[in-house]
């Protein structure tokens, strides 16, 4: 029987500001990653995060990013990779504590934005990220695009990877991201992403742009949170996985 | 055999910016209270300090705070309780991460600034504070102060409590520090802190500024670390209660 | 022909974050306060709500407040005199430099949150703050509640000021707010408000929680934007005022 | 008569945190950038810098930059264009307010560390920061590198321009430095900076690592302010060019 993880980007909210469908999304999500205040989010949100997720029996992960509250970790940022370990470090840690205060615990990795591009593109950022993590704890998963041109490094530093394809968005032949403003690039069609999720869950590939069919092999594919549209999509996403008799359910469960 | 731990606030560094005297203060103290980004620090700076004081064998704490960069966590803020437990549990996360990633371990807790008046001063944020203490750990101790006006809120929470003198402060009769600007409120005679220091470790005991006899029984003695002065007084006080056959060891070494 | 200002709090999006629904409230408008990053807003955000409200014609105003994000200004904190004094001048200059590239200029100051309290409420920081409206430009009127107990200070300081009164909150006898929390603290009923709105504009007076009328004579009356309710509720309050023969007009351009 | 103007950074502090040597720097410049609060300093910094800089009759110039604090404004960042550019605004604005309310005037803009390499190297960057300065007051000048990629930008946005060389940083033949970490990136023979000073300020000329004679003619010299070093050698400089017969004052003063 196949199975897929379906994850999402929850908890970024910061202080009186609201982001995102939270209660509306986590239903349709097996695993869920959450802010840790580097880029949105603050200690009370990140508790209010981790009660909702662990309400929904959901996978909690750390969702990392450079320090960048203002640019929404969107900010590429050339900052020394020690610094990016020791940061990515901190923020593992302090999502850890609340975790644990509330009981419930910590099971993947997945870097954010700007920060994720960097590490599936930049080997010093890779390997500073690797390092914190398993210095923290080897057994956690990271979770990079499946494309990710660092694949060397991180699999030279001995962590669980956890492959991770996009539903929305245009894929190059090589299996790199067709970059926004191009055509193609965003996927807008509820049908389109519903019948690319099926062929990614199923048989592991995804059409690119050139029409040639591009091999991912994903464990996890992420649901967007941004609009009231995309908690329909997640749902009709998840619904159809089901009927087609693929199993929802979170990438660090099936790892070794 | 009398024993008494020596404490000191280190790694309050922050970016660029350099405080303190920490290389000189460490050989002193048997026991470093570790900013954690909100009063000062940040993620670099914490791994730097946590090597340097797990190097010198000395018990590390977190040393949490309001979040006050610009102040230096000296900004009375009437934050809400919640907050304030969950910056507290964000902050011993932080620190516990990076501990962990060197192998060291947190051993105990002590609030900076204004959060530490707030503990001594105001039930609620003791008990929001004693929360996230117990949330996290509830065998980690917390410092507060002898003579704290919340003690019946903090043995509430059922956490080890470390009780804190001063060395270099005026005590009123009823316990509580003298405050700044008064006569007599800082002190600043060696030979003086010197001689209290014996005072508090073998009797424990200090004379309040009315010229009684106050009695305080201290598990730990505060050196403060802010000029160059300090870490000459610190090695003198460690002289001299060493000479006087008083054992300096970790005040959480001696808890149950 | 008597005449009132209606000023609202704009501008108070931070990165991806938006709040308030300026849009539906300027046109109720004739004043509105901008954050100036302190507690909202930052310089992009404060570039928009400069053109939207110079747009509609409205007298621009700045909203300081105390540095806390986080807490959206709203955490009373005991910065030193000085300190406030210097923040408040900042934040001016910032969002003077930002009208001047837009050709708009600035016309008052209302501090914000817990600065609006404590400039109302305690003398030394109402003396701060009105030193660096002076400082700045001894021209610029500053807005005060009606009934600020530091009237006598902020009169010293010789700067226009602007008394503002507010329409969704309960007065004590003594012309004081009702703390939030107490029955009768917030009104939420729409005619009970633009009744209130037409008895301050057209007699200057309010009834107090103890039935007693009480003299205010309001220049501003306070329009809040958090919620979708409030853009209806001001435009039914200025719509009544104009039927009223009640001229909607800036403060400011009342003064000497 | 030759003229030249000695630049130098100051105001570098933040909140309990001080860096440079201010007061031991001034007495050898003629002109001083001051941080605006995005890579140091705070407004009660700002105020304390302004005074120092006004007492000593220097030329006051702000010192914008990315806002990154913990980074030293160091960090390349990517924002968007439209983001530098309201930035830098802000950060004159509060600059200016602070020098208004000490009756000191703003006479210059010199980007900060990241920002001032991106201005010099990025067009868009060049223009969103040459578009603040004209937008804030098209009559101050700008300090950039005599070898900035960017001229063509610059020269087009119709801005005063102040050219500046480095006396302590190698050269490459066609007018750019040499990245640190390369053999000759750093000058540290005192002799051989006062000689640099000298050959710039009376010929325009700096002999570049290949040992060639580069034309630079700037109009400011950068003097760093970070060690107890560099307060001996600005003297030094400043004294052999007044031997010399060299006036040091403010460039800005010599411009049209």
């Amino acid at each position: 029987m196949p199975a897929i993880d379906l994850n999402g980007d929850l908890g970024e909210s910061y202080g009186l500001w609201r982001l995102g469908e939270d209660a509306e999304l986590l239903p349709a999500l097996s695993s869920v990653n959450l802010a840790c205040g580097f880029h949105a989010s603050d200690p009370t949100t990140m508790r209010a995060a981790v009660v909702a997720a662990d309400g929904h029996r959901l996978a909690i992960g750390a969702h990392p990013s450079f320090p960048d509250l203002r640019g929404f970790g969107r900010t590429p940022m050339a900052l020394p990779p020690p610094v990016v370990r020791d940061d990515v470090l901190y923020q593992l840690g302090a999502l850890h504590a609340i975790c644990r205060a509330e009981g419930a615990t910590l099971r993947h990795v997945k870097p954010h934005g700007a920060l994720y591009h960097a590490v599936a593109g930049d080997a010093d950022v890779a390997a500073a990220v690797a390092e914190a993590v398993a210095a923290f704890d080897p057994g956690l998963p990271l979770v990079v695009p499946a494309h990710a041109a660092t694949l060397g490094v991180l699999e030279d530093a001995g962590l669980l990877l956890v492959f991770e394809a996009f539903l929305d968005r245009g894929y190059q032949p090589d299996g790199r991201l067709l970059p926004r403003g191009r055509p193609g690039a965003v996927l807008e069609d509820a049908g389109e992403i519903v019948e690319r999720a099926l062929s990614l869950a199923v048989d592991g590939v995804v059409r690119a742009v050139d029409g040639e069919t591009l091999e991912l092999r994903p464990d996890t594919l992420c649901l967007h949170g941004d609009g009231l549209r995309s908690a329909r999509v997640a749902r009709a996403v998840r619904d159809a996985l089901e009927r087609a008799g693929v199993q929802v359910r979170p990438a660090a469960g099936a790892l070794p």
